[in-house]
């Protein structure tokens, strides 16, 4: 291996690894109870990661903060999806953090961010990535807050690519059976290499605004909402809507899928199913109540900045 | 449309109907308590179905009994399974009656059942279906009656049958990413047409004979365990249990891929989630525990009848 790719894949994961202990920390102090758990673990075909578990908090019902950095001989697929000869290519590398929170009090809505690099040995590399809302109960002005927060990381680094990803983010986060999306969106991206006059350091710089970004916005979101009364009603609402997470996570989600194909740590990728869930035959909310205003906000294409 | 073709189709579709009402009938009695309500619903492409789902009973918690009897264009991938032209197989017809079954005492266990017909026009048909069993618990006394009645069903009409099938529901109803199976299987088969001396008659027969063996099987189960006393620990462990029920359904059952992929009634195809499911990282029952023994009972090939 030559030394740029060597130091770059160094670099990066060095980077992710701080990230993770960054996230840990402040999320530790917003709880103020709950504390991460860490395993360490190593992936027989080559590399490991740090698989971080806070469960049973004062905000925080289950969570995982992953991080994990793995190489070896890479899924013919994935070489064929980069366009790639499967007999030139004989190793990847690929290294990210990937979070999900789940509270306990049901108006403080689910996160989850991914943030990643993958490479092909020296063929080809990209980042990717996102961060998505899932509140149980949308509230506008947060819906505002966390988009201006997503717009604010993008646009630093591009003016099109916070209205690119977020749109993305509509697609991707989206459960068709139930034709409505998990959450509130965010923003999603994938495939970011040095295309379109961007350089390693450039892209590299975005996925860094996006992870840092992460900690500031749900602090915020906790703060706002982990003192708030809820009652029953909120907590039904809440088991039900986490079986929809459970339903996205389990049929849609891409890493989730990569990962349980190829063998990955089960217990670190499923991480992200929360506690408890619920599930009731043909539950409709009743007309003109809180959830049934949440229900008919989980669709593509609202302009949570301007419109919330 | 041929004459035959379409009575045999009737011949089947009522057959269904009248099973899904006699289970019902037998269920509710067992129950005492609980009683099925019953959604009749259309398909936009063809055909509809009627179901029934319990809640609230005093020995199941959540289940449903579903018949359906579709037509229409058949997909794609389905007429090409059967090696047939997409070009010349214009239609497609399907009945069947899926059942899932929660019961809130832990000491029950979890029950599925599903029958189906499938027939290409005058190109191609079979029978598919199969029955399993999830006990929370796994008590082998209750494994070897199961599987006794299992094989009973099968062995009226070949001597072969329950041990093919017994080992493909082993083989189906396997969670590849726990490396355990969901339960202690069952009987499972799929194809089954005019082929190896069989007729439709006899296929047809066999088919009745599972759909039969159900409410009386099942019933004894109910009424074996479900005065049954428990605690804390063993609805804790029933709660975890059917989280690996929903990964089960949501990542591998090929009835719910094909279900939610073909837009079908997404609400009587997720009836198989139960009320309530819980996930819990990394975890693992106590040494000598009678849930550690029920985890060691989650594999394939074991000989329920003479071993159990």
């Amino acid at each position: 291996m030559n030394q740029s790719l060597s130091t770059r894949r160094n670099q990066v994961a060095e980077w992710f690894r701080s990230l993770q202990e960054h996230i840990c920390k402040e999320l530790e102090a917003e709880d103020t109870v709950g504390k991460f758990h860490e395993d360490r673990w190593e992936r027989p075909g080559g590399g490991g990661g740090h698989t971080r578990i806070l469960k049973g908090g004062k905000v925080i019902e289950k969570g995982g903060v992953n991080f994990s950095a793995v190489y070896g001989t890479p899924p013919e697929s994935t070489v064929l999806h980069a366009g790639l000869d499967p007999a030139t290519v004989k190793e990847f590398f690929a290294t990210g953090v990937s979070i999900v929170l789940h509270p306990s009090n049901p108006l403080v809505p689910i996160i989850h961010m991914n943030v990643r690099y993958f490479d092909l040995g020296e063929s080809d590399w990209w980042f990717g990535g996102g961060i998505d809302l899932t509140p149980h109960y949308v509230k506008p002005e947060d819906a505002r807050f966390f988009h201006t927060q997503m717009k604010a990381a993008c646009d630093r680094h591009d003016p099109m690519y916070y209205s690119t990803f977020k749109q993305w983010a509509d697609d991707y986060f989206f459960i068709t059976h139930r034709n409505e999306t998990r959450g509130i969106g965010g923003i999603f991206f994938d495939y970011l290499k040095a295309t379109d006059g961007f350089s390693f350091d450039d892209r590299f710089a975005f996925v860094k605004s996006v992870g840092e970004s992460f900690a500031p916005t749900y602090r915020e979101l906790m703060r706002r909402n982990k003192e708030a009364n809820y009652h029953d009603d909120h907590k039904k609402w809440q088991l039900l809507r986490r079986g929809r997470y459970v339903e996205f996570n389990l049929i849609y989600d891409r890493g989730t899928k990569f990962g349980l194909e190829s063998n990955g740590r089960t217990e670190s990728i499923l991480m992200s199913l929360p506690a408890h869930a619920d599930w009731e035959y043909d539950y409709r909310p009743a007309a003109g109540s809180p959830e049934e205003y949440t229900w008919s906000m989980l669709r593509k294409g609202v302009d949570w900045i301007n419109e919330g």
